[in-house]
């Protein structure tokens, strides 16, 4: 048990303030980021708010002088008219997640693309393996542009066939109800295994997965989904949402503070960030 | 030493931020208010902020659903038209020291002013006492508010003849370059005496303080400043800036937490609060 003072939040005039932006904040960034300034010895402090006005929130990020904010569902596009400049991450799929502030200039990132994109070079993915994702929403959106400029192509697999065949006409893509019998690399986009109502269901069937070489779920929560795990048991190469989680938090953390955390910070960190 | 997990920051997305807008931004309210939240137990964070633009940070407080501001100067008038309600005390002396927003609605009230009133009373002041204020500027305007309201009247005491003679003129006082020989209540609202340039000088002479019957000082930093410790030389009774300075904040806290901290609480607190 800590006395009373130790407990005091270490913070002053000097402190910078980050704040993420989402209708319903998670836990994860604040535990995560506030763990890391704490490692690092930074005087930052890290604050999720679900905004009362996206448009207010955002001129309080400018009137305040708050060096970052994390933006997250619904305001991925609403905040771009609302910014300085669009960097070539956010650019690229018309979605920010990561709003920096240089003295009154907002530029807008994405970091999950850049996340998906480092984590396709790292684990050295085959650029000729067929993909299928599945999904199509905003995050189906970032991975499927980081797949095609890693020079890969391959199938949107979705119920939805509006928003389906739009995302795969923008990479120039196939769209498909069902997952096509040449795909090698499969990942899941969407919320199937997840915490919730659907965490006991597997987003590819085995037989898809005995036929894949890669095997990649963008569900972060837990980090063992049913795909992961079936996926594993068949002897597949996995990437992990946990793995994308963590990434495009370290990036967001380089961006705001300008230290890049090593592997291993960042690994405690998202350790204690998934505790609870 | 504590473990870099210990020192984290404890926010998750149910910690109510609140902020203070000044120019130049003291450590004394970060460290007052952060203190008595650890204390008390209270899922509460304060950061100092020195702001861009203040119409922009208003919005921002709006915008982020900040629960509180603490407003110095020079935003204390430039925030009236920003905000949605002005509570008595603001209304009273036309400065804001302190916005709650009420989700969204913002509400902005004057502890200085607060804090004088309560003091005379706590104190006892004899109401019939001919007062002598020394000063002219925005403070000196919630004492002498404070002071008439308690049923008092005298001298306002100034060297800047515009600003005397306004503020003089709004309550109904005299207006004088020097202390009148029949005041018996003397009170200091100029930096005389403050750290700095001015730390060692008397903001009344010794035959003032002698013919006093209480002695007032407003400043807070130093505790003892040469007028406070002239007068208890003299076996004066005296109200000290530290007094006030402790009051306004605890008014805040109870605003912003709907929690009323204790006179121990709140001495431990500003004992904190003025290390370093």
């Amino acid at each position: 048990m800590l006395t009373s003072r130790q407990q005091v939040n270490r913070l002053d005039r000097e402190t910078a303030l980050c704040i993420s932006l989402a209708a319903r904040p998670s836990n994860h960034g604040v535990r995560f980021h506030n763990y890391l300034y704490a490692e690092l010895g930074l005087n930052f402090v890290y604050k999720p708010i679900a905004p009362a006005d996206i448009t207010a929130a955002v001129a309080g990020i400018r009137g305040l002088g708050i060096r970052g904010a994390g933006v997250s569902m619904p305001y991925k596009q609403e905040v771009i008219p609302l910014i300085d400049h669009l960097e070539d991450s956010a650019a690229r799929i018309d979605a920010v997640n990561t709003i920096v502030n240089d003295e009154g200039e907002l530029t807008g990132y994405n970091t999950d693309y850049t996340a998906v994109a480092s984590l396709l070079e790292q684990h050295g993915v085959d650029q000729t393996l067929p993909v299928a994702v599945r999904g199509s929403g905003g995050m189906a959106n970032a991975v499927v542009a980081a797949l095609t400029d890693h020079g890969m192509r391959g199938t949107v697999v979705a119920r939805n066939h509006v928003t389906g065949t739009s995302l795969a006409g923008r990479y120039d893509w196939e769209f498909s109800g069902v997952v096509p019998e040449d795909a090698r690399l499969l990942v899941n986009v969407t919320p199937i295994g997840m915490e919730g109502d659907l965490a006991d269901e597997l987003s590819f069937s085995p037989e898809e997965i005995d036929r894949a070489e890669v095997v990649f779920d963008v569900v972060a929560s837990p980090v063992n989904t049913p795909l992961i795990r079936a996926a594993r048991e068949a002897g597949k190469p996995v990437i992990s949402g946990a793995e994308v989680a963590a990434l495009q938090a370290a990036e967001q953390f380089a961006l705001y503070t300008g230290v890049r955390p090593t592997a291993e910070q960042v690994a405690a960190a998202e350790d204690y960030a998934s505790q609870r």
